[in-house]
Parts: structure tokens; C-alpha cells; sequence
């Protein structure tokens, strides 16, 4: 299970008490920080997110409302004494951006920072229980949202059946892998009369900064939870393909043509006082749409 | 006349609901930052300074609870579409560190950005009205204080009796620069006895971080209003030296020895919750102190 908690929802300069973006997402044992604008720091410290479970932050593009509170969170974690490493991901140029600044200081950090330059789609890293994987969206400059799978659980053996059917032990393993067995007699004893498949892992799919893309939904297929930016309401769809960026209604096509279960919107333009009318907008297109809010945790 | 304001009062982590140190200088025609800690930009939302009267911006040293902020406010102002220049003073390497997140986002300014090295102690410029005057002070890294001054008015002519010695209207701006006027007989009329001093102008020193060090004082004599850093309370004075702080005894000394004629502390560090003790304690050393708070604005 994830639980995702919005730490900042505007887009460009924070107006009307909303923050540049950052989300964190969280597991039992993981906490992955995804984008880190100017602020994240103070916005993880109000909604007590505990950083030391925080070991991966993965930065979509070098938009300063996506990163700039990243070398300020980078600091404070050393200031605190930090330990254990840290795994940064982000466009190449990010490493330099941290290092001259830490130069500049004078800076050792306490702990080790690792970083990994994003250069094309494909999986990231995994940890023990979820893989992350990086896609490319359509953005003013290079861009890629992130998806978050917790990694298939292996069948469950029914002992009672198995026992029955003579399995040894020493085959568990591959039943669970879902083969099928074959006695010494060859006679095929099918996975599905002796297993049952695990739940199916979640899926979390964060789009990042995106003009209206149907080429992304092969990527994004099935999520429980899908995160599309809406910068605009409907009536500036111009506006937000110019800049590269997607309107309610388009955020709510993206849900449906992806199979999407819920689609949270966020990357609210400065200009835009009150939010309500996001969520009306795009429920009229996919009507399980909640606003991203800062500080409220969805479960997933 | 200048009025400070306080927008970030704390060191190094924000805590306590405050931020990392930022402060704006204003006189009736300019406004001066000093120092940009992250959330400088909120913070001049929230206690609504206009960003159109600012145009200079002061960097003392590039530990990143002075100046984290910067790029954030930069980015903002473009996106306002601000227009005119802004001139911004700080380490050299400092300029390096903004073009490269400039480059990142691909971003062209909508206004002219002039970036001045500060390499040496001395006058860094002059408006109209003021001067602005570095000056080293002794940190861990290479670090600068900055002298704020009026600058001196011309001396009022007494007309009636400028007249009654027949000094022709010609040497009317000599009079008001302090010369002595010759006649034709060769007799001399003081300057003194047909002309007034105009009041002196006004005089703001930012001492930065630094540890207690006395050989600043010849620099900073005679200022209206005098901030130094108090990090740590006087029993910290070790770990003050170590980490090349200072305390609160240490200030007030500073401000007795320089002949301020009031000081301001702050650069609290993390750990304290509260700053009542701060003011109390230096408040035993040189009596007129105040302590900086956010959002409050200082007369000088």
C-alpha cells in the first residue's frame, strides 16, 4: 500500500498559501520524494514527514518550481546529521547544480549522496517491494514522470491441493513462480489447481509537467492512482498548449483512455484564486478525480 | 531614512516558524535586499514589499541559509514580467551558480540582470541618495558585512547672510561644499558663518555571520543602527569560536566598541525556541538592543 502526501500544488510562483510542487509518496519501510520545489523542506517539516525514511527523491525537469528546494533540503539533512545515503534522480545537469553549490559553501555533507542521471524511460531502481520507472512526457524542455509499482508478490501454494497432488517441497518455489508440474508419470498437474495469485501490486503514475499527450497512456496503463498536472481550466487550452502544459478536461481524457481507478490534479496556475472549479471541470470527464490539497494524504 | 524589515531571522535549518536570514533595506525611492535565504520570495509576498522598488540585492556569503532563495525570486520576477534591472552583488562563483539553473530551464530573463563581484572591501555603489560599502568580516567561508549610507547633503546657504558679504551667486555651490570665500580685498569669510551643516545622513551596518572579531570596529563606527549575529547564547561562546559565531555578549561588545546607537540581533541558531534570552542577555552589554523579528519594520 502507498499513501501519497501533496507537500506543494501550484505551478511557477506560490500564490494563495499553495507551494511549488512536491509529493511524497509513501510505504511501510520507503518514503520517495518526487520534485522538491522552494519550500519542501519547511512543507515536510509542518506535515511531520519523518526524513529519515526518506531515501529516494526523484526530480522530474529542471523547472525551478520543481527543484529549487532541493539544495536547501540537500543542507539541512547534512546539518542534521544525516547517516545513511541518500539517492538522487534527475536530469544530468542537476548533479553539477547541487555540487557547485555545495563547493561554493565549502560543504562536506554527513552522509553519502548518490546520483543518477535520468537519461531515457525505463526502470530506475527497485527497492525490495517497488520498482520506479521513468517515461518521457511532452514538456518545454526534457521532462519524465515516474511510475511507482509495488512488485508482484509470488503465488500462494494451497498445501492441502499440493499434498494431494504429490508435489515435493523442493518444486514450491517454482510453483510460486506459477509453472506448471509434471509428475514422474507425465502428467501435467496445471499451477492454477494448486495456486492462487497474489493481490495485485498497486501502481502509482506521476505525469509531471505535460501538454495533452495521448502517447503517454500506453505507459501508464491501469493505475490506481494517476497524477496529472492541470495548469488551466478548459477554456485556456491555447494558453496551455503554448506552454506546454494540460487543461481539467485534458488531465480527465488521460484517465480514461489509461484505465485509471482515481486521478488526482494539481499544478494549479498562480493566477487561479480558488481551485474548485478544477475538480468540477475534470469530474465531468472522469468523475473519480480528487484536487491534489497540501498536507492531505491519499491512500492508495 | 531608511525602515528595515525582517524576513528571515533564524540560522541554518528553519525552525520555529522561522526562516533562514533575509532582510530589506527601504528608503522613500529604493529597496535593498540583503541576504536571500529560502522563502525570501514568500516571505516579501506575505508582508507585501513590492518587488517593483527593488533593484539591488546584496549576497553576503553563499552558505545556503543566505542566499538558497535567490534563484526562486530571480525566476519569479521573470515570470512577473518584470522589466527593469536589477543589480545583484555577491561572490563571484555566485554568478556561475545562477546561469546554470537558468541554462537548465532554458530561461531568458524578461529583465536585465547585472551581476557585480564583490572581490574586495570598499564601495560597491551608489544611488542618489546612498552609498553601499563592504567590508570583511571573519567566517568560515569568505564573508562580507555592508555599510549603508546616506550620503552627505550639501551644507544650507544663509541666504541674508551669504548677501550681506557680497558672495556672488557663482560660488554658491562652493559654499554648500564647505569652502571658504576669498574677496576681492583678500579678506576671508568663513564658510561656517554663511552656511548651515545639513543633518547627517543616516547610517545602516549588516555585519553577516562572523565570529566575534574586533579589528571590524574601525569600519563601523558611528551607525544608527548596527545588526550583528547572535547565533548562540553567551554560555555557547566555545562552540560560538568553533563555528565562527558569535554570542550575545559578544554583539552588544561589538556595538559598544563600534559606538552604535542602537543594535539589532538575530541569526538565531535552530535549537532555540524562543529568543527572550537573546535580548536579555546582550540587552546587559549595550542597552539599546532590539531583536529581529519577521515582519517587523525598524526606523532608522
Amino acid at each position: 500500500m502507498f499513501a501519497l502526501t501533496i507537500l506543494g500544488s501550484n505551478s511557477a510562483i506560490p500564490t494563495y498559501g499553495r507551494n511549488p510542487t512536491a509529493q511524497i509518496l509513501q510505504t511501510q519501510n520507503d518514503s520517495f520524494l518526487i520534485d522538491c520545489g522552494e519550500g519542501t523542506q519547511l512543507q515536510i517539516a509542518k506535515y511531520k514527514i519523518k526524513l529519515s525514511k526518506l531515501s529516494y527523491i526523484f526530480i522530474s525537469h529542471l523547472h525551478g518550481d520543481h527543484y529549487f528546494g532541493l539544495i536547501g533540503l540537500i543542507s539541512s539533512m547534512s546539518l542534521l546529521n544525516r547517516t545513511q545515503p541518500l539517492h538522487i534522480f534527475g536530469p544530468a545537469i542537476l548533479k553539477d547544480i547541487i555540487d557547485i553549490q555545495l563547493k561554493a559553501a565549502d560543504v562536506v555533507l554527513s552522509y553519502e549522496l548518490n546520483f543518477y542521471a535520468i537519461e531515457k524511460e525505463g526502470v530506475l531502481t527497485t527497492t525490495s517491494k517497488i520498482s520506479i520507472e521513468a517515461f518521457k512526457v511532452n514538456h518545454r524542455i526534457e521532462t519524465f514522470g515516474f511510475i511507482f509499482s509495488e512488485i508482484k508478490k509470488p503465488r500462494s501454494i494451497l498445501s492441502d491441493k499440493a499434498i494431494e497432488q504429490n508435489i515435493p517441497a523442493a518444486f514450491y518455489e517454482q510453483l510460486q513462480n506459477g509453472e506448471d508440474y509434471i509428475d514422474k508419470n507425465g502428467k501435467t498437474i496445471s499451477n492454477e489447481s494448486v495456486t492462487t495469485a497474489a493481490p495485485k501490486g498497486k501502481k502509482y503514475v506521476y505525469c509531471a509537467d505535460t501538454l495533452f499527450d495521448t502517447s503517454i497512456v500506453e505507459f501508464i496503463q491501469d493505475a490506481d492512482l494517476l497524477y496529472h498536472e492541470t495548469t488551466y481550466l478548459k477554456d485556456q487550452e491555447e494558453k496551455a498548449k503554448n506552454r506546454f502544459h494540460s487543461t481539467t478536461v485534458q488531465a480527465g481524457q488521460i484517465a480514461k483512455l489509461s484505465n485509471a481507478k482515481q486521478l488526482i490534479i494539481g499544478h494549479y496556475s498562480s493566477k487561479y484564486e480558488t481551485t474548485h472549479d478544477f475538480l468540477e471541470e475534470t469530474k465531468e470527464i472522469f468523475n473519480n478525480t480528487v484536487l491534489a490539497i497540501e498536507g492531505c494524504c491519499y491512500k492508495i
